[in-house]
């Protein structure tokens, strides 16, 4: 190759480079995204499974042991979802629209598993709740599940 | 009681009634609403897990053991959600906005049932997934399991 044939190969060559660079960051961005709505969504399930409880607790909704019974187990499924798809490395609040997930999740991954897992046995301690009263005694611990994983491990509101 | 005593009573109570019924079906009409948001959420996180697994079976995502099990089983356990909460009477295509799900849902609930049974052993089939190509063979089946129920049970767009 002549001096200018290397400066256009050279120079094609960064571009492709830095194309590529531009499709990978789109790619993750894009993962990145989507990661952070279906951890919404798996919070939106999570959250309408506990209004389903709490209206039976509140008296609004008549006391089903089929429901009562299935809303319990899909709240424990929602809470022993696999991390690895949902939990992403940067995907913290700042880096993604909508994200509120603190460094503290990955810093600190077990702990936040672990708080997982205390939600998944309050929902499983609540199958077969046997009246209103008994989902009412069940749901606050739910609740405080919810809470003591939101006070550490989520960020402020966007 | 007197003419106007009664008739006064029996005001009073229909408007009581009304005001009951009003506030049921208020609660009803809530209660299927958000149930069909929980779906769209269930929806959306099985979209989710499943464009995880095919950016992997096309190359655009490195292949990644912990990514492609934990996929395939939050697959799994979005499969195997329970009815009774999500599938609720009244949510059919027509009565709640955005709802596409055909009556043949509650008709046909155990043919529905088992769509989810296909979703869920093809699912559980991708775990242990060994390499891209391995990926790439089991995607085909979950995307036929996803098709085959929505031919049947899912409405057309809104």
């Amino acid at each position: 190759m002549n001096t200018l044939k290397k400066t256009v190969f050279t120079a094609a060559l960064a571009s492709a480079v830095i194309a590529t660079t531009v499709v990978a960051d789109g790619h993750a961005d894009k993962a990145a995204a989507d990661a952070v709505k279906a951890r919404h969504a798996q919070m939106q399930m999570v959250g309408y499974h506990i209004g389903v409880l709490g209206s039976v607790a509140k008296g609004d909704s008549p006391y089903d042991s089929a429901v009562v019974d299935a809303a319990a187990k899909n709240l424990a499924a929602l809470a022993a979802m696999e991390h690895a798809t949902l939990w992403i490395e940067g995907t913290e609040q700042g880096t993604v629209e909508g994200s509120r997930a603190k460094p503290e999740i990955w810093s600190d991954a077990a702990g936040f598993k672990a708080k997982f897992g205390d939600l998944e046995t309050a929902a499983l301690a609540m199958v077969g709740a046997a009246d209103q009263a008994a989902v009412g005694a069940g749901i606050g611990a739910i609740g405080g599940t919810c809470k003591a994983c939101h006070e550490v491990y989520r960020g402020p509101r966007n």
